[in-house]
């Protein structure tokens, strides 16, 4: 069964969220009242040896990182500032005190290196490394992003040369300088961070957004050895991806050539109406669908 | 090597919280700054297949309710009403829809009956079935609960008769009802629940609150069937283990003789000074040392 359904279904079985909770599932993250001018953003990302990385490939230093930064990202998607994180380790029953300390030691350096605190966490056996991490960050209430924004005739843009997964999934810098730069001095209508690949998560954008997509095959613009098949459905680029008003597009571009931002952002497609659905237009105009699925990882 | 050894090499490698944060490893929950007269309670457990729980024997849904009620539990011991929880499933690639209906059943409908609610989550692929709940609650100030607090003089209560983590960890009751009853109307020191034993849940007090402790066997309150040696060193019992004044403690039984509370509250021994280490006192008025091992679960 598809991860897609199985959250479809334990949503439908969530039912509507209550008073206090701004956003539920459906986003990168929760988000719930807080103080002032701000909210407070909440998300737990897993890592499971064999799903999401090979231990002797990784290394324990590497995997501890990534854990930290796949959250770092989903905060980012929404546009906030990441706070404070929870570990949760299910631990092999014959791994050393040197284990622990290298997945730590990678968890401790992108923490410090991203102001985050480590204030909590459990340890258990298991068979297999585990790791959940649950994240909390703050954002403004004005620079909130959501996947459902997207309006019929906004542009699709992506954070880019998109990276390859399949060989950066390790070591990749979560795009949390460019959320931030986005959600501050432009208007954002929908954002999301591309874990599955652009295919899927632009799935994800128009189901929230009810709308469809025109993404244009060509305008995707690949980093050195990735594939247009791997960027659309591999994912683990954790690029942004998201969608704004035409205007606000060229506002965006004409910052980039005054130097005051850079050349980090593509523009790949358009938003359409939602019975367009999800197109992929080829080079030569021919238009396919664009699939919700995504290769499984590793 | 032992948890409680990983968690404290965990604490020396995160080094002092900062600002923002006023309790972090080292409590059931993290304590994070949050409107007017109210703190933010934070935790994570997880519970792995063959760790926690076997699935012949335990069924989803019960798996899926024990996922939330060790999350309540942690709450409670701080003093806290819970909140919103996210949910991180790692499921075996040949489960059905079936499957996560039955856990989400038993998760549903205990954070109906907690008031909690479901806020967000993330499924992946996993060889074992892996749930990690990571939930958030308030508490008022004033009502915070540590494990740091206990004084020399002060008395260690236990809530029961303590129940048979053996026999009942799927199904017990997570004493949320007594945690607020108490944090609301007494000065209690400290205090835990009993994940892992009375002894080493105890030795956590002790240690977090810099003090000794002596334990008298036959004032532990047994349930039927439940053995002095599981009641000390099994745990799962999710019983409430705390410490108050002796003062306080004559007003909770004052307030229990007159009807407003019940007959749930039993001494078990006395807080002393850090160097009479941690004693439990046989009947016959041997002492013998408290040990900080717990039996592994299942």
């Amino acid at each position: 069964m598809k991860e897609i359904k199985i959250v479809e279904e334990i949503r439908k079985l969530a039912g509507k969220p209550g008073k206090g909770i701004i956003a539920g599932i459906g986003d990168d993250c929760a988000v719930l009242k807080y103080a002032g001018n701000k909210y407070l953003l909440w998300a737990a990302d897993m890592l499971i040896q064999g799903t999401h990385f090979d231990i002797k490939n990784a290394g324990y230093e590497k995997i501890g990182r990534k854990a930290i930064a796949v959250n770092i990202s989903d905060i980012a998607a929404m546009g906030g500032i990441p706070k404070y994180v929870t570990v949760s380790l299910g631990l092999p029953p014959k791994r050393s005190l040197n284990t622990v300390r290298a997945l730590y030691r990678g968890i401790d350096r992108i923490c410090k290196e991203y102001g985050i605190e480590v204030i909590g966490g459990d340890v258990n056996r298991s068979l297999k490394l585990v790791i959940d991490v649950s994240i909390i960050g703050i954002v403004e209430k004005k620079r909130l992003l959501r996947r459902s924004g997207a309006n019929k005739g906004d542009l699709i843009l992506v954070t880019g040369p998109v990276r390859n997964g399949r060989k950066e999934h390790l070591d990749f810098v979560p795009r949390l300088k460019e959320a931030r730069f986005l959600s501050g001095r432009f208007r954002i209508t929908s954002m999301i961070d591309v874990s599955d690949g652009i295919a899927p998560d632009m799935g994800r954008i128009c189901a929230e957004s009810r709308t469809g997509c025109r993404v244009y095959a060509d305008s995707i613009p690949l980093s050195k050895g990735l594939t247009l098949e791997d960027a659309l459905y591999f994912g683990e680029s954790f690029e942004l991806l998201f969608t704004m008003p035409v205007v606000e597009a060229n506002r965006l571009f004409r910052s980039m050539r005054s130097g005051r931002g850079d050349l980090k952002y593509f523009i790949i497609g358009e938003v359409t109406g939602e019975n367009t659905g999800l197109r992929l237009i080829q080079k030569e105009g021919r238009s396919t669908a664009l699939k919700m699925k995504a290769f499984r990882h590793f």
